[in-house]
């Protein structure tokens, strides 16, 4: 019988905001999985380290940062392949994702190879979305307030319109766009209310307001702006 | 001296779903507090409540459900006093609540009426958008995709407006407004995109087609619509 790949949500960095059942499936598992960048670390195994029991195999899927698509999707392909490899001899797998597997998550691609041939049980996990809001103390939506998330590498203009239509607006993957969106938040009149943070929870978090950020912001890093009208009395 | 206001995300509904520091904190708390709505239950204890050690003292805030939001406001303020007096006894209270704190959650009102004077700390968890994509095998946004969180109660025509222009689009609390939703999402041609979720991650849950769902649906209650261009691989 072949095993479970397990897609499991590791939360936003702090390795104590994982869930009771990220952690023992951790402990657990036959095999463990997880992305590398190609600087060589892997974010997520950090968060998950004291979870793993000594000597369990480990699959690092090396997935290249290019704009061109196909050499990552090449090591998706190797990484579901050696990941059936051990569902076919019965192992389970659990494959580590930073925040949620399905929230701008790799595991996607890996869901996307191996779903329809495999059992697959995807764990969520908090997101940096609502860790950055916990973070920052700014409540994000109440009542009947819309949340919009949106990607920072999208273009300038669609991120001023959809930013000015919004009411909560959480921009991800602030990282080199940071310059392009302070202008707009600015142009906006928004940036006495907005928030920019980078590494949530984890021991070198900056949580200020965006006025005050830094001139360069790493990949991981967010802008949370809150113009909701409701009092939240 | 006072003592720290907890207010912490015990996740969708599955107690496994907990953080670790959500658990620690409940266990560890000198006093906890949560929201009863009028029903007389509390589903937020019922999730924590492995965890809760016995004798704790327990503060329930008895909110009433009414368009008229002056009851649940004096609700709030008559809580937040309680917990005012624990926290200059020096105790330690801990805030359960659904989901995410920050997310739709009640905290944000007691949030309102004691940050500016008591050491608050917001720990963040599982929202109900992230677990239902879970439950439903329904990757939520990849790369650059948007995403859209709407409430259900919102008016018609803001809603077709906001669907439409959405990418992947998560509709909160669709209790009562399920028909109304149905119609449009069924004009927007995007019925065959939606998936129904009620009371995910719990024993009773229910994952369907948006066309398979039933005529009545309970106030924990989602959809989901994932329209992403972007191919998964």
């Amino acid at each position: 019988m072949s095993g479970i790949l397990y897609g499991v949500g590791i939360g936003p960095g702090d390795p104590d905001l994982m869930t009771l059942r990220a952690a023992r499936l951790i402990a657990s598992a036959d095999v463990i999985a997880y992305p590398v960048l190609e600087r060589g670390d892997s974010f997520a195994r950090s968060i998950a380290a004291a979870h793993i029991q000594p000597g369990t195999p480990e699959i690092a899927i090396s997935v290249p940062m290019s704009v061109d698509r196909a050499p990552a999707q090449a090591a998706y392909d190797t990484g579901a392949a050696d990941i059936a490899a051990a569902l076919d001899a019965g192992q389970n797998v659990v494959c580590l994702c930073e925040g949620d597997p399905f929230f701008y998550g790799s595991f996607m691609y890996l869901f996307a190879r191996l779903s329809t041939r495999y059992k697959v049980e995807v764990v969520p996990g908090v997101t940096s979305v609502t860790a950055c809001a916990a973070r920052a103390g700014r409540p994000l939506v109440a009542r009947n307030e819309r949340l919009t998330v949106l990607p920072g590498p999208l273009p300038e203009d669609e991120l001023r319109a959809r930013i000015a239509a919004a009411e909560s607006v959480v921009i991800m993957k602030v990282g080199r766009h940071l310059a392009k969106l302070r202008m707009i938040i600015a142009d906006l009149g928004l940036t006495a209310q907005a928030t920019y943070v980078e590494r949530a929870t984890l021991p070198d978090e900056k949580v200020l307001p965006l006025a005050d950020a830094p001139a360069e912001a790493p990949y991981f890093s967010m802008i949370l702006i809150t113009k909701g009208a409701d009092p939240w009395l």
